[in-house]
């Protein structure tokens, strides 16, 4: 029997690690909270049908269920905290205006996403709902980058897509809803034999600019290129106005900006622009947000949205943890009122103090001080 | 569609309330770091054979379960911690000496414990293994007491129990495994009737002892009670002084202390001294704990451990919430670098700073000042 085998990507986080989170998690709560954004808890556990809102069959996929006993309901175990804030956006705070809110808590997959990954992600993340112009996207991008900068993740790299540009396409080409999908999922794949294919009964211009789309990947001299060689439409040109914007704002407090028009990341569910952020020596995202003002319709209110979210774990992968910070050891005597005000005053001041217990034999957390008593005072002193 | 409805018994946790249990959250989480106790973070799924290692059926009803899509085989979502960081301290750490761990994490009932209980508790607790003396039991109880009042919980009112009397009487009058059982069971129902009934075929002096037990219940003179009366068995005798010498302990830091001999909380699982924290105003215990020294059998290693946990969302409701803490608006001006510099200043502070977003009519977040500029200046004025 092997009891303490865990599960495949399931994993034990061990002191030094989840000080290391404890910390970062800190740090990045603290900051959002200062820039109004309001903590919200949502459970781990609602009805599928709530979570599920919104989001596509991926989703579906990627949750556990488990049946109410209660209800005789199927629910499921979020697998992703955004649509749940939404649904505290829509039906409990029910403001007209603008609402902040951010969130940290556990999600579960049913399969890792890639190889590295693990099943139970950390997912930190704000929402800014209520207002539909781009400064509500640089605001929210912004914080993002101020995130990780806090956290000191170095060497940010800022992918921005915008999904306008191919719901632009679509529509603008009146394709119908099956060749939709068929074209997203190899868009998604990146797989451009089969995207020829799907296209050769289309009209020029859209199989043009559809098969440009998988190469306008780079920095601000394709959105040039996008705005030569796309179809002219009103909703595209915005689009590409609205990325140029965000660059100009955001490229000098980032390492580079890079747009990816064929990036369709979450395209059930976002509405306007995406963006990613990438770290050195990490290949992918470690932060993911983007604009999805459709999302508040299935709870009876559709709201402008936008936001980002990230896995603490990985997050906190990405700087080195510090090692534990070593303890001062403190003589079992009961009853020595100088000495357990020396203790209590040390521990007041962030110092780890450790009582020693009669016959023990050693202790898993390293000390490197310890408290003796010197010419009738007590002293911390080095082991 | 009513797709905010929730479950029964799960509910989110809206800006004031989880401010205030994040800031619950920290204060013992640093206490008891400074303590010595290291955080661990256990996954929230696990096989089921490992959840359950060392408790009771019941514990396998409250638990959700769901097939592993990886191994095929059968995961639980944790419904307790406590196995979990046994696990961790019996296969992980593998220290021969002492460690000290805590924790924080939602864990998950199919049923709710009670009326008002939520199905999502947030276990916060703390556990000491590698000891198996009084001392530990007392250094635990103690710090559970000063995490009740870090966070300004009073009236506090301690119960000790001692599952060593009850084993004691049974292992003495050679009581059978079937027995045990119903007799373990009519206690904790403190059903006198069937007690009385399953008690009248043992010898006069077990039946007298057992019949006793839900009579045990008190401040310290029922320990003179219990010896006097209770069977003169070395095992009982122990426990009665580890119950005297705690209360001796403990009694200058809680407002009262009790003794409940019938006591069987976690039976199966407890193995010494066992204790409950009660508050003013809250009719079911806010924080538990005891001595389970076989629980790590499981995983290949039995060693000492003695804890407590309790439910932090429980904890955060007997002291009154804040009011959500008001912030000032600040204006949406591009490149004025004074204004900015201004607001990092005041968010480094832990002031919360909103910029306005143009054409917001209102925000969820209420603010009580604002800045402005003033001859040149930018200052905070109140609104």
């Amino acid at each position: 029997m092997h009891n303490w085998l865990l599960p495949e990507y399931v994993e034990d986080i061990l002191p030094v690690e989840a000080l290391h989170i404890e910390v970062t998690r800190r740090q990045i709560i603290d900051l959002l909270l200062v820039h109004g954004y309001q903590q919200v808890i949502p459970p781990l556990l609602e009805y599928v049908e709530s979570l599920l809102s919104g989001s596509g069959s991926d989703m579906d996929l990627r949750m556990f269920k488990v049946i109410d006993q209660l209800s005789g309901r199927m629910m499921g175990l979020r697998a992703d905290m955004t649509p749940q804030v939404a649904r505290i956006d829509a039906h409990l705070l029910n403001s007209e205006g603008i609402s902040r809110l951010c969130y940290v808590s556990s999600v579960l997959h049913t399969v890792p996403s890639g190889l590295t990954q693990t099943r139970e992600p950390l997912q930190i993340g704000a929402e800014l709902y209520g207002h539909p112009g781009l400064e509500s996207d640089i605001e929210v991008q912004h914080l993002m980058l101020k995130c990780l900068s806090v956290t000191n993740v170095r060497g940010i790299h800022l992918d921005l897509g915008h999904v306008a540009v191919f719901r632009g396409l679509i529509k603008g080409a009146g394709i119908s809803r099956d060749l939709e999908t068929e074209l997203f999922s190899v868009l998604q794949a990146k797989d451009i034999s089969t995207l020829q294919e799907l296209c050769s009964k289309l009209k020029k211009n859209t199989r043009d600019a559809l098969l440009l789309l998988p190469e306008l990947y780079g920095d601000k001299k394709i959105l040039a290129d996008a705005k030569r060689r796309l179809p002219d439409y009103p909703v595209i040109g915005t689009a590409l106005n609205e990325l140029s914007l965000v660059e100009e704002e955001l490229s000098p407090v980032v390492d580079n900006v890079a747009f990816d028009l064929a990036d369709l990341r979450g395209y059930h569910y976002h509405t306007g622009m995406v963006f990613a952020a990438y770290a050195k020596g990490c290949s992918s995202a470690i932060a993911l947000g983007g604009r999805y003002d459709e999302i508040g319709r299935n709870f009876g209110r559709a709201r402008p949205a936008t936001g980002f979210s990230m896995d603490l774990r990985e997050l906190s992968r990405l700087v080195k943890p510090k090692t534990y910070p070593k303890g001062i050891r403190a003589p079992f005597e009961k009853k020595d009122k100088e000495l357990e005000h020396l203790i209590q005053q040390l521990r007041k001041a962030g110092q780890i103090v450790v009582t020693e217990l009669p016959g023990q034999k050693s202790e898993s957390l390293a000390c490197d001080r310890q408290l003796v008593l010197l010419e009738g005072k007590w002293i911390v002193k080095a082991i």
